[in-house]
């Protein structure tokens, strides 16, 4: 599969130069340190070996069931060392560009989400209704003239395991009201869990939204360029001395191409090489950006040029 | 808008030499003949007048709320004179999709719909689970391994005003076993109600399914031929000498168009004359076939000519 545009194994005597032309290593989670609660092995030590060879390390996640706080805790469990300033995941990401470019500081919005993205948002000074169950009561006629809240100005939608049809009615009842905001924190369609399970994943409740309100929601998540940028303008970040490592083509990847990082694919998550090779053989240019510089079987492949 | 190949204003001396040419006319009910629960004026009249001037008289409908026997008792309350086995809702449509074309008799579908839809399935020997709220408990582990009917060879799709993110997921892993089948009644994204008020509709539920299961349902909805083929089996009719008359351009006068029947719009309902003229100057040979034979403010505009 190598080749001058291709993707190449990353292995021996490539993995050193590699390392040695960055200062910054940019994870994905899900898929690429652990699978559901079941650490990657050798994960906990490359993270905590790169740091110590002087690399900085972040964490950039779509999923939005936590808080920075939330993935700090949970890393420290399973041996990482990583605080949470260094985990931009779409609950926080989300929150920051409500209240920085939404300029919904104060604002109120209607929330599909996790209680973390709630906690997120109130970090920021955006107030939020909508957690927890919806249920229906009712007929067609309560549903259509549902009372919405005059303050809310956006409708946001995360992870929200409680999404029924009346939270779906409510969000379109808000997205029809002119000037309504419509944000989404990332368009990924199953959540991989351990032993190759799956759950459906935000971009399902996002496209039933969507489809409901005839409009698209802007998403703050990978491929969208703003989470780098948010992680790049905190830290003063050089993008060509950054490595963005993860397990899918249409986010990790992708993103890694929109922002001229330099990208290593791990094949222990949803992407594969044969994915690799179709879109190397697509002949497609937007494709060709989901084609990794780089790719190992898992993040363990690192450890040898770390440990040296 | 008239033309050679555009759509015409119904009236005056058009109308009768229409209906003389005609035998049967199908109708939409949603934005046709009522609106929510209040009738179009003049609506029972015309349908009355149709059946005494000897045509058959048939609903189509894509709204799986109701059995057909349902719908003959709203009917007859609003004043329209209508048995069971003229409307053809895609409750029914959709069990009798199931029991002949689907061969589903005594198999068990996982079913996300309406107490409606059970009783059609029931009525053709198609047994269902999943009627009903299906609330979420545990934890991501536990809906990835959520129990499974092992007797379900198909999920099926209509509306169901109790969708939640673990119908969705329900949906998705029975989706994901070999050979289960995947039947959407309609993909209508909105209902519409009286006083220009709307709420989602099927097609939002659906494509939450379809973008989870990462497959396409097989609808029986219009503009699908199959709600045609189902009328014209059982009552022999004669396509050529049919007018169907509904509210919108991509369901009802699609499926006039694909089936070759005489197209009528009303404008009581979703589409407007710049729909129509919309399709008409695209050039776009699938467009043109939502360019209706003949348009008219209100199924009322018809009476005159059948009172006469």
């Amino acid at each position: 599969m190598s080749g001058s545009k291709g993707s190449a194994r990353l292995s021996g005597a490539l993995l050193k130069p590699l390392l040695d032309s960055v200062d910054c290593v940019l994870f994905d989670c899900d898929g690429v340190i652990w699978r559901g609660d079941q650490v990657i092995p050798g994960a906990a030590e490359v993270i905590n070996l790169l740091k110590k060879n002087g690399k900085r390390v972040f964490f950039l996640t779509n999923n939005s069931s936590k808080t920075r706080r939330m993935y700090a805790e949970k890393m420290a469990t399973m041996g990482f060392s990583v605080a949470p300033e260094e985990v931009f995941g779409t609950a926080y990401c989300c929150a920051a560009y409500l209240s920085t470019v939404c300029q919904l500081q104060g604002s109120k919005v209607y929330l599909l989400g996790s209680a973390a993205m709630g906690q997120e948002l109130e970090a920021v000074g955006v107030r939020h209704t909508g957690l927890g169950p919806d249920h229906i009561t009712g007929s067609q006629s309560d549903w259509a003239n549902v009372p919405l809240d005059p303050e809310v100005k956006a409708v946001v939608v995360g992870f929200d395991q409680h999404f029924s049809y009346m939270k779906l009615n409510r969000a379109m009842q808000y997205l029809t009201q002119q000037g309504c905001l419509f944000v989404g924190t990332n368009r990924d369609t199953r959540l991989p869990l351990e032993g190759g399970k799956i759950v459906p994943g935000t971009g399902c409740i996002l496209q039933a939204v969507e489809t409901a309100a005839q409009r698209q929601a802007q998403t703050v998540g990978k491929p969208n360029h703003y989470m780098f940028d948010c992680v790049a303008s905190q830290y003063g970040l050089d993008r060509a001395r950054c490595l963005m490592v993860g397990d899918r083509l249409d986010t990790d990847i992708l993103l890694g191409s929109n922002c001229g990082l330099k990208t290593l694919l791990t094949l222990t998550g949803v992407s594969t090489v044969a994915d690799v090779e179709a879109h190397e053989q697509s002949g497609c240019p937007e494709r060709r950006k989901m084609v990794p510089d780089y790719y190992v079987d898992s993040v363990a492949d690192l450890l040898p040029a770390l440990q040296g």
